[in-house]
């Protein structure tokens, strides 16, 4: 059996970066999971995520807005919330933790 | 659009239980994520995991220790530590916290 190797979530995180980091940590041909960590960023003014997968997604470090076309509210996600994006709900990083990075795992699916 | 609604993975964690606590956050024909509460518990001795599907799991509170037959070091987790355990590796949890408790985020899933 091959050795069994694990990995940390909030290791190796580069103290500065520009773009957000997204990193693979599992791919199947149903499913993919993510590592993202965010550094202030949010969407550009006037974009949208409208993404063809299901995504669950979860904050585990810093803070974040997210913002959904059609609510009135925006959703504040502190370290251990977690929401189901289904496919096409169109929605929006309205900002990311200033003070720290933001650690989230998500998970991109589909339903069949 | 339906009602965005957030959950938190470390809310509704009750103060005492007898088992180990399960439960399903997500789950599609290809997929089940899972919740896993322990308190001090471990696999029962002689006893092995042999799962027919792949986890990927990650530690998120607690500490916990697992054991993967045919090694000779067992692996000890720590908050953010994950682990792909592939179908059919069989695999003993030598122990989890005793002093506070241990919350997972278990996929499992197949590969095809």
């Amino acid at each position: 059996m091959t050795r069994m190797e694990k990995g940390n979530l909030f290791a190796h995180i580069p103290p500065n970066f520009t773009n957000e980091i997204l990193e693979t940590l599992l791919a199947t041909k149903y499913l993919k999971l993510e590592r993202i960590i965010s550094a202030g960023h949010a969407t550009a003014r006037g974009e949208w995520y409208n993404q063809n997968f299901d995504e669950w997604v979860i904050l585990l470090k810093g803070s974040a807005c997210l913002f959904f076309d059609g609510e009135t509210e925006p959703i504040e996600l502190q370290p251990g919330d977690y929401l189901h994006i289904p496919a096409h709900a169109k929605h929006r990083v309205e900002w990311t933790d200033s003070e720290q990075k933001t650690v989230w795992l998500a998970l991109h699916f589909t339903q069949d």
